[in-house]
């Protein structure tokens, strides 16, 4: 497949590229406030039932600030509209791929058939359904028409020595992005409780299906690294403390 | 004018919408550090030339903290990949509007003649020159038909019962948007420095020309806000303190 | 009396410097999200029942932006152990005054009879009773002789030539100092949800009550400026969007 | 010795307590970029003369995001008078030894012999001088006085049934805490750039002697981490991209 062949995706990717997160870590600073410097001998030791809850209480009590000497840094492929809401959540680190540096590969997003298309109700409480299958067939010719049409201007425009920076004004926001992001488990926390939508969920969250994609990519592997801390948050209605 | 008819720009909108921002802000919180409570005795008196040399040294010496006893909330319209970069900025406050609770309206920004096209040089030192007419008229061609051509499918899905928030995904990034931004003066020079090119800067920028020109009237309103504090900006290398 | 007469106070003091905060300023800012640039058009209005409504479901679905576009600077007077936990807030702005460039004063906390001494059950579920009469006279006698005897320490230094901040080591939690600080609506409300204990917050808290006196008068400044915003946070447990 | 034997140091202690930076880090951030996902294909080289180019590059023109998407978690033991200053740096995770959950431990700080006792000059242009024999012996009769006395009404206090966060109060500002802090380079760098005092350095600092005592631990832990990005921080004038 040619560099300039364009394509079309209808998922997201997240890798994690690294993490220093393990329960323990919430463990030990909170001993901190607590116990001072007994917290270092007892590093080594696995979390047990105490930790446990300890780790509920402080969630539950909003002692938010054990939950922060920890970091996951994840990298993401997805649409720019979903950068767009991603770097609204300002406790984080982010390195997005530049158009004003590099060309642009032609990747754009269209929604899988799963995708639901039909918004019903009214704002804050917005319900989902799933479209037929004209609106579908609408969606992706509009979309695979759009994208490369305007891929066509961009490179239209590269090749008569247009800078990258002018001529990317025409990509549409469907087209992926990627980039590094580095955050710790409370603003993880709360990036989850806003942008995923689950029963178990103390307040109401509304977020675009793709984003929650990401998210939902992003959960898993704090999940992994960090059990007992996921379990309390589920537990305790998916409320960053 | 009907409502969907496409309107092109070549400019951006800055508006002050409200500020609580003057240069006494900054001495009388520096006074607070050095005299205590006698600060407040003095809040009502001008700004004299002590207070200008008081300024002049916080800035020197990068004591930032009073410069952030202010705020100023701007109404910004400018092109989505303008917003793109502004968000960046972290220490701040935003609030955009949102292609998912209303329809968009078909207004794109195109660069205007004046508007450098063509970058030369390396990465970190680029250099634009104007482009010829050739290239301009390529650009602005291209800018209107993939605008055009964008906001047709976006209209067409609307009609067609598909959600705002899905038929977004094919404009392009040249659409305008527009937001509230509030920020304090510390957080506004680091916005400028990085934001704007100047000859007196004592670090290099490169700044996108677009987000320069919201940058510029910005630090319109901030030098008739703060002038001493903007003063000691300039004099001082455009450095953030 | 003397500048070096030394002074004992049960209270704190709480100025609000300046605001530019109303509840306006959440509705304008909520409908650029909404409906683009007629929010400027009506930014002359009263807050109606209409406005009322739109903040109750800002604040109950957690759209937290809003709220930040307005700014409070207040000058408070407390004890350092107040200042310690205050500057654990780190969405805000400080500056307080310095014991490297100024001679600290010497006025230093007493509790009242009134202040609760004695703590009981477990941590996470303190309850605190009154105390006798001798524990409150053992209190008032030891803040008196050490805050005494440390500013009568802290001067011969000053007096021998050492310097200030190598003196004010010696200097107890207890003294006064005093800062300005500024913070917007989100922020205000997240400090008063963790530092003020109060029956209809849907969250256990458990502040220090001298850090609750600050956060009490600080209440009173926001309810007064703006009323609907905090009725939608009283209303909804004193959760912080 | 008792654990209520009154201890006197005159150091502090600065442990890595864990870390994941790396110069790597930095570059593969950086490559995000300019380069898209060829990043992730040479993560596992070492870092080259390129990647030394690169971070001096990112460096001098100030992209600071690159910089974020590692962390260090440090143990501090220092009096409180340093955390004062230390918590004013706001892009940080703390957790510190909390004297309303447990009994504060009965070490203070006491000034070595080395450390410069006399103040000259100006605000913003002092020097210290070493003090005389007789200044120091007043400062640490002063020092071990005070804090003996104070220690010993706490623990009357304690003893009596008054609360810990009450009797806590007549407790200097010598005394020691702990804590956890975590952050990532370039926030580090920005502390160490307020709070060391170089001749390197492009801005004046003049911290306090015992907050550059834990500046220059942590710096020692930095350099070893990331000696690529520590080089380009002190080539270039130490200040924080």
């Amino acid at each position: 497949m040619s560099e300039n062949e364009i394509r079309f995706r209808s998922d997201v990717t997240v890798q994690l590229v690294k993490s220093a997160a393990q329960d323990g870590d919430v463990v030990f600073a909170a001993r901190v406030s607590t116990q001072g410097e007994q917290t270092l001998a007892t590093a080594g030791e696995d979390a047990t039932a105490r930790d446990k809850g300890l780790i509920r209480y402080l969630m539950r009590d909003r002692h938010g600030s054990p939950f922060e000497h920890n970091s996951f840094t994840f990298y993401v492929e997805a649409p720019i509209f979903v950068f767009r809401e991603f770097m609204r959540h300002r406790i984080a680190s982010y390195n997005e791929e530049s158009g004003r540096y590099r060309e642009m590969r032609p990747v754009f997003y269209v929604p899988s058939r799963e995708r639901n298309l039909v918004q019903v109700g009214k704002p804050g409480a917005y319900v989902f359904e799933p479209g037929t299958a004209d609106q579908h067939e609408l969606v992706e010719e509009s979309v695979r028409t759009e994208s490369t049409s305007a891929y066509r201007s961009y490179q239209r425009m590269l090749e008569a020595g247009v800078a990258r920076e002018v001529a990317r004004t025409v990509l549409p926001l469907n087209l992926y992005s990627s980039m590094y992001t580095t955050m710790n488990a409370r603003a993880l926390m709360n990036f989850l409780s806003l942008r995923t939508k689950k029963d178990n969920a103390a307040f109401p969250s509304f977020p675009q299906r793709e984003i929650e994609m990401v998210a939902e990519q992003m959960e898993e592997y704090f999940r992994q690294a960090m059990p007992l801390t996921h379990a309390a948050f589920e537990d305790g209605g998916r409320i960053a403390p």
